[in-house]
């Protein structure tokens, strides 16, 4: 036998979590995570099961049908649109102006799909008109997949605008709603979005580890025609939806629900719908302001020009001469404060700093600006 | 603005959970899961991950360097298997007596590959005599897949001596532990088994959603010299792994991994190593045997023979004239049990009682012979 390794029980200190998420999550959270586990088709289970479908329809503001979470973290459900909805061969115009751009890409080739990307500048939103040229130029194309709130620059793009032009030329849209949802307005059903994930972990303000995802009826009705099998048996759609769907009350069997993490989401999102959801992107906004004012005094220069800027993922520059990770670590050692750093192009010449869910609220705000300002001086 | 709907906070009842899982978790887990969220960079949760790794390799009794939780349920741990390692076009012999190795087989052809199945009864265990006239008539084939304890028939097949053959072959191993880890005896180095995969809900008695997974060296030589891309980004282990693993202190960010669960699955897997493997195994077995002969006294049989019956997962036939969904309803709703429903051929004709982890103790035992006393008679 292989010796048994001891180790202690692990005692995580309580962070002050201002990165690009995990955001700090709601006491009550996780409170309910830590309710005793029940079956996965334990009938109170299933119960919770519809309500947890009404909120994420809620959070969305959507009626689609097809409307649930992904037992998996935000990239397995960027990945649950992407195979269930493209087939080999088809062409994807895919947006790119941060890293989460990019991974949309990389989704695209491994469907065996081909991608178009339309190239904006890091820290800028996606071009509508740029996006307008691509899709005169590809009649072909099928879809439009673009990231709302990209959490490597912090820049919000028009999802309106954007999905309009794609109703226009007869494309299906794939949004990233991984950092937008809960934190700024979005409309699935008013902006006519087909297929749209987000992370828990962001401004829902839950533990990380769930995806939620919506498909319109339009791409229930690509995912019906396909003529090819989903690649991915765990993320197939129409497989999953039998769990997610009670006909007569009965659920089929897919994979073991995670159910402790689908109480901890049932619970963020009530809390978002008992305070409201345009309360919630007031809160977002009116923190940013306060949390912006303060940063200006210290000097400090946001990534993102103002016009899309998003509040709750504030990306500013290191200023110069200032050691990056020695900053970082002295924020979370001396504070037990996490603010993010710079990702991709931005490593190392910006730090992220999250205002999500829970986390978009004063004391935070004022413990940030003061840590910062004691650390930079 | 679609109005939002008001539900009350979910508070699930405390069930004794003798299904085929989820299983009763650990008190002790459902507190860890409850400590306060970290970022999934913070050097104290990257300290925990190397501490959980070699919990996981003590558990699989392995030196596998690419050893690590996928994000996800075991359903992705089987898929991460199948796309890592099987390239389209490849010939894999997969074995079938049960839910878990058709679902095997899916997984094999949605990769692009050929699978030959070798099908044996429900209910009983994977004959070798098969598997090694399966692999002479297929010299082409590359891997051998099968299930080591099948949970929709509680048969426990012979690891053991199926991948002695695979290594004679010259062939790789995928073998699917997800109801076998903990429970019973499994040696994955001393059995020269090449991927694995298991399931946090089971013999682990950790909350359902995560997947420990191991690839042997000879595994991950074969995921280096890959010819395509793997066609899953989230679960693409050379992505995964640079966040797995500790280059100089440092990780790579690949998806924000589910911190709590992962609290979760490193308290559960420090109690297995307290407690110690062999003596997990032998107590697995010592509760079974009470049970049996409890369930014997009731005049109930067992759905496999004695020598290939898993300890930890008791199917057995329901009696004639007894309604299924009825009893099951009772012992739910009178004593907060849950036994599980047979499923694929044996549902309606079987009853699956869970002895799993924390589950397999002696009060859990007692109430449910009691109980099913009760309601039978």
């Amino acid at each position: 036998m292989l010796p048994a390794p001891h180790f202690s029980a692990f005692n995580p200190p309580r962070r002050i979590l201002m990165g690009p998420g995990p955001s700090d999550v709601y006491p009550e959270v996780l409170a309910a995570q830590a309710r005793p586990t029940v079956g996965h088709l334990d009938p109170l289970f299933v119960g919770m099961m519809d309500e947890l479908k009404s909120l994420i329809q809620y959070a969305f503001q959507t009626k689609n049908e097809m409307t649930m979470a992904v037992s998996a973290p935000g990239s397995a459900g960027m990945e649950t649109c992407f195979v269930n909805l493209v087939e080999p061969g088809e062409k994807v115009i895919v947006c790119r102006n941060g890293v989460f751009g990019e991974r949309m890409r990389q989704n695209v080739e491994r469907v065996g799909a081909i991608a178009v990307v339309v190239d904006n500048e890091w820290g800028t939103p996606v071009d509508p008109a740029a996006v307008e040229a691509a899709l005169k130029a590809n009649p072909d194309a099928k879809f439009l997949a673009f990231v709302h709130a990209e959490t490597s620059t912090g820049a919000l793009s028009d999802a309106k605008t954007l999905c309009a032009l794609v109703k226009q030329y007869g494309c299906l849209s794939i949004v990233d709603a991984v950092t937008s949802l809960g934190g700024v307005e979005l409309r699935v059903d008013e902006w006519g979005i087909d297929a749209i994930y987000s992370g828990s972990q962001k401004c829902l303000s839950c533990v990380p580890g769930l995806s939620p995802v919506s498909f319109s009826p339009a791409a229930v009705e690509k995912l019906k025609n396909r003529k090819t099998p989903v690649q991915s048996w765990f993320l197939d759609q129409s497989l999953v939806m039998a769990y997610w769907t009670s006909a007569g009350g009965k659920r089929s069997y897919h994979h073991t629900a995670p159910v402790n993490a689908l109480y901890a989401l049932h619970e963020s999102l009530r809390l978002l719908a008992e305070e409201g959801l345009e309360n919630a992107w007031k809160r977002h906004q009116d923190m940013h302001l306060v949390l912006r004012a303060g940063l200006e005094k210290l000097g400090l220069k946001f990534v993102v020009a103002e016009a899309s800027r998003l509040p709750q993922l504030n990306a500013i520059y290191i200023p110069e001469g200032v050691d990056d990770a020695a900053v970082r670590a002295r924020l979370l050692k001396d504070y037990n404060l996490e603010i993010g750093a710079g990702l991709g192009a931005l490593a190392g010449k910006a730090w992220r700093i999250g205002l999500m869910g829970f986390g978009a609220r004063r004391e935070n705000v004022a413990l940030c600006l003061r840590a910062l300002e004691e650390v930079l001086n």
